[in-house]
């Protein structure tokens, strides 16, 4: 494996500090925060913000994420092959299903939102590419979590709505449910009045990714159950994403 | 000013060159690019792994942006106040316009998108936050750069379609205007057949952003002048969101 650099990993600390906050941070903050005299955390502010990744407020002279990060997710949207390979696909499900469509990716235990396409109607909608959302909560979630061998069901598991499955008995149990069946729904759990259904994205059969729609329960489910004909047509799209991506 | 630490500006300096590539990098190409050992990339790309700000690709073996950068860009853009006090206000643009806007900063000489709303119309766009566009050749850009004390009208202005202002006194002439009327405009200097108008947004005084729209020639101008019902209405927006700023 090999050692790793200190100062790098505290680099990488204080910018998810920075993230986590809902307001800037001072010195003696992140110090405390890091356990880390304010002497050691001087260089490193000083580094990030030279090369543009923290900013520092003129007034209080505290830290907040600097614009480069902008950028540089940017570029990791740009270059993100499955995102590339999904675009016309998502575009097509919105078509068929007039609802949004997402598609994520697993990322230290949450849903990463990489493509959000909205639902084609002229209603406000606001884009979620790059939020995280709570995996046990979600359709995409939950096909991330039931292919993902590193899955801690242990961890706990935060009720969104009162439908949320905080239980990691019933998750498990839901996970179960979705590797048989192929596809994930959730039924207002992430939000009251709001249902997803997704499917998983396959690379030469490895799920790396998922593909889902979301909308009112009025209009995606019958009877309480997911709409069958909705179900199909994600299941159609990540299937033709999946095959893109093993040519 | 005191000194910065090695091995972080390392770290940045490879995270914004495998930005810039279209394609995943090795070790050795990294080194070369650097003009450093392997062994001394060996550990930071370690590292820049173990964080997350890089992924190394199973099969070759080779290095590219990591998704924590997505998700350090998406907490930039919920932390950015410009952002959040601009949303209202962009949507209101967009309704009144019929438009899309699309709101920006400088960074390093270019425009950084930081938030975009797509024309209410049921056409397909692309989103465009994280993006950069070429300051002189928008009219974000030229707003921008007209209230930046250091631009620098020596370095290479790239032309983007026939119509480009690709020479330094044009764009400083036209960057004289754009001081004096208080908006800027460009016309097809992006896109051929596609117009945008911008003004600039302030805080207490100082151009923190600038706000604009959009659009096909055709809607956008009369006799190859700019709609000034339109102008007006950027101006509004930008002069409503420079007074929520002030609060």
């Amino acid at each position: 494996m090999g050692e790793t650099i200190q100062s790098v990993e505290r680099a990488a600390a204080i910018l998810r500090l920075l993230a986590s906050g809902s307001r800037q941070l001072g010195v003696a903050e992140l110090a405390t925060a890091m356990g880390l005299p304010k002497g050691t955390l001087h260089g490193i502010l000083r580094t990030l913000v030279h090369v543009g990744f923290v900013e520092q407020d003129r007034a209080s002279g505290k830290y907040r994420l600097g614009a480069t990060l902008l950028a540089l997710g940017g570029s990791y949207l740009d270059l993100n092959e499955l995102r590339a390979r999904s675009l016309n696909w998502a575009d097509g499900l919105a078509g068929r299903s007039r609802e949004s469509v997402w598609i994520g990716t697993l990322h230290e235990g949450q849903v990463l939102v990489i493509h959000h396409v909205f639902r084609p109607d002229n209603s406000m909608q606001v884009l979620q590419v790059g939020a995280h959302l709570p995996a046990h909560a979600t359709a995409l979630g939950k096909v991330l979590l039931a292919s993902d061998p590193y899955t801690d069901p242990a961890r706990p598991l935060a009720a969104c709505t009162p439908r949320t499955l905080t239980e990691a008995a019933a998750l498990e149990a839901e996970l179960d449910l979705v590797r048989t069946q192929g596809w994930a729904c959730d039924l207002e759990e992430l939000e009251e009045g709001e249902v997803s259904i997704a499917a998983p994205i396959k690379d030469h059969g490895v799920v790396v990714g998922a593909i889902g729609i979301r909308g009112a329960i009025e209009r995606l489910t019958a009877d309480g159950d997911p709409q069958m004909e909705l179900v199909s047509y994600v299941r159609d799209a990540a299937r033709a994403i999946s095959r893109d991506l093993a040519r």
